[in-house]
């Protein structure tokens, strides 16, 4: 299949030419030094993006949904307390998947695009005192950027052992992470996101105080090929239980080289300019950002309640930009593009000036020619500050 | 990593060209009907390899080992009773595998390179009453082919209900099979073996024996990424429940669409010719087949007691060909060289003439000088038998 389509959605994402061209390389066997040598700069490199100390990462063969699976068989006893902070789909997935394990699970549920209220939070959590708490960093669902820092410090505070297991699937390298700094005890990510790789990889960290928590198998749900205390012990000697998505793993390594060369905070930099440019354009075309705190990783803007989001996804996909839609009940009138991958200014205003001429064509709210393009050029040409969100 | 070395192993496996090419395309948004269709299609042509009717195959992404890990939660019920026919690494890894998850295992052995006896087999069946048996058709660790048809009627005359779950990892794309025929229930494999991909993926079918025998949730280990029965009515709309590894899926509709050109008839008559080539080379050169029932995906041999086979594969690792060696108590004594991948007859001459020159160096039992590669040759000019083995 030749793709003409231009990939401007939350991942899976546009990837780098070197990076595809690493994935068609003559497939390694994966019990060679050659390889053992990739795996483990892959790992090295893992831990500097994901902002750890040491080069304690684990690489799963499989999806984010099963690396996150993993965490949680991982480091919550068989039985135990789960209290998901939910406000999106990926934050409602993780308490479907602790139910579905048998873990005792409560809610905390706010309206999608809204954020948590750190007291609220630590009421929750000495009422029902968690073994962990389940939380999204960027809710790709909403396009909203939850505050890790400060829900970590009042879960921390509420109950000091309590572990904060982290959903950065499309927070990681789209913004720089601080999980010692933070206190928390998990980051989830996948390869098809800010990494900018095919899908295919999911990336894991735990906390001492994780790994720790239940290190008798007998006291944990039984796992087998996510079990990740055996694959940690495994992979730190350059192995896997099972043979590992190599070509992957090999892409892997060229994209994390890739994006340590531009440095994470200066991509972190130029993704929130590109998706609030991306916003700003939606914007004067008549939408209206979802999020009350916008991820850097993309860009949730609801229409007009007169235009229909599906109809402006289908014309975006005849005039060859794919982006992605709203889902559940935001599906009507949901637009999520993003600037997550391979995208340049470029290809922010040219989609800018494409979703105007959709608009109009759609009868959406009148607008004077070229507004879109130049509300995304402004945003773009603004100084760029380092640092990136929180 | 540039590859230099020539991989004459049973998985990973060399892939070829145009495979490799295909994973290189742009990546596609797994949400488009573009995705789809290369889904459904790829979907339908590893029915066919299969050999099985109708389209309802399930791709997941990870490994063989994670495909069987789901076919075992799918299918027998919590607490079941699974009698593992062992004799070798894999058929050993289920029988672990089915005991991590509380099912009550029973382990019929035989010394590696051996077969099963049906009448054993029924017996055993009769006496322990098993909701399903595991067997490898094609054992890696020892290239033996096991008679599943001759081992599933003997199971079958004990207990018409049993469960037959065949990891099927390195006998799929290496030779027909016929499912219906055999009256099985399970089908297992992997990407990085007969079908010439790279590693990440594994393929599944089930019967509607095995679909039908814990249909309720309530009634099964509990599994979330991995759990066939979602998977399944997703998978049959084009869906998943997660992002599955697209650029995989792209590469295995091409794989699946070569391998039906050639046909798998003709493609396991070929590999058939080149493993037992490799495995009269070796004879020529001292070595002893290890199986009594050859697989046709790979060449087990066993070295003179006075030949270290690790030294054998170093020295092989040392002139560019990779090829297997053995694993437990075999290692010290086995080479497993192998023709499963996109591999030649001018591959298979020109590594049994590096064979004979690394046994000559190595002071292994001398014999006049090529006569590895002419064994190799009277055997790959042979006249090719279709049909395959069973």
């Amino acid at each position: 299949v030749n793709a003409p389509e231009r990939l401007l959605a939350p991942g899976p994402v546009a990837v780098p030419a070197a990076v595809l061209a690493a994935l068609a390389l003559p497939v390694v066997h994966h019990r060679t030094p050659a390889f053992v040598e990739v795996w483990q700069r892959a790992r090295r490199q893992l831990a500097t993006i994901m902002g750890v100390s040491g080069d304690d990462t684990v690489i799963l063969s499989g999806s984010g949904t099963a690396a996150f699976e993993a965490v949680l068989l991982a480091s919550v006893p068989r039985g135990g307390r789960v209290l998901a902070l939910c406000g999106g789909k990926f934050g409602e997935r993780w308490a479907l998947l602790a139910r579905t394990f048998g873990f005792e699970v409560a809610e905390l549920d706010v309206a999608w695009g809204e954020t948590f209220d750190a007291d609220v939070v630590a009421a929750r959590v000495r009422a029902f005192a968690p073994d962990a708490v389940t939380v999204v960093h960027s809710e790709t669902s909403t396009g909203t950027l939850h505050d890790i820092e400060a829900l970590a410090r009042a879960v921390r505070a509420a109950a000091p052992d309590t572990l904060v297991l982290v959903d950065a699937v499309t927070s990681l390298a789209a913004m720089p992470l601080h999980p010692h700094a933070w206190d928390i005890d998990a980051l989830v990510a996948g390869s098809q996101k800010g990494v900018m790789l095919p899908p295919g990889l999911g990336f894991v960290w735990l906390s001492e105080r994780a790994w720790n928590r239940a290190p008798d198998a007998a006291t944990r749900v039984a796992s087998f090929s996510l079990d990740l205390h055996r694959e940690r012990v495994r992979q730190r000697d350059g192995d896997t239980t099972a043979t590992p998505a190599t070509s992957l793993v090999v892409a892997a390594d060229v994209a994390f080289a890739q994006l340590l060369t531009t440095g994470i905070e200066r991509r972190a930099a130029d993704l929130q300019r590109r998706n609030r440019a991306l916003l700003a354009a939606g914007v004067t075309l008549g939408m209206q950002p979802l999020s009350v705190r916008p991820s850097p990783a993309v860009a949730a803007m609801l229409t007009p309640a007169s235009l229909s989001a599906p109809a402006v996804t289908r014309a975006l996909a005849a005039r060859g930009w794919r982006i992605a839609g709203g889902q559940d009940h935001l599906t009507p009138r949901l637009l999520r593009p993003s600037a997550l991958g391979d995208v340049g200014d470029a290809d922010v205003v040219a989609f800018a000036e494409v979703l105007e001429q959709v608009v109009a064509e759609l009868g959406g709210p009148a607008a004077a020619s070229g507004v879109g393009a130049a509300a995304a050029r402004t945003v773009l040409e603004a100084p760029i500050e380092l640092g990136g969100p929180r």
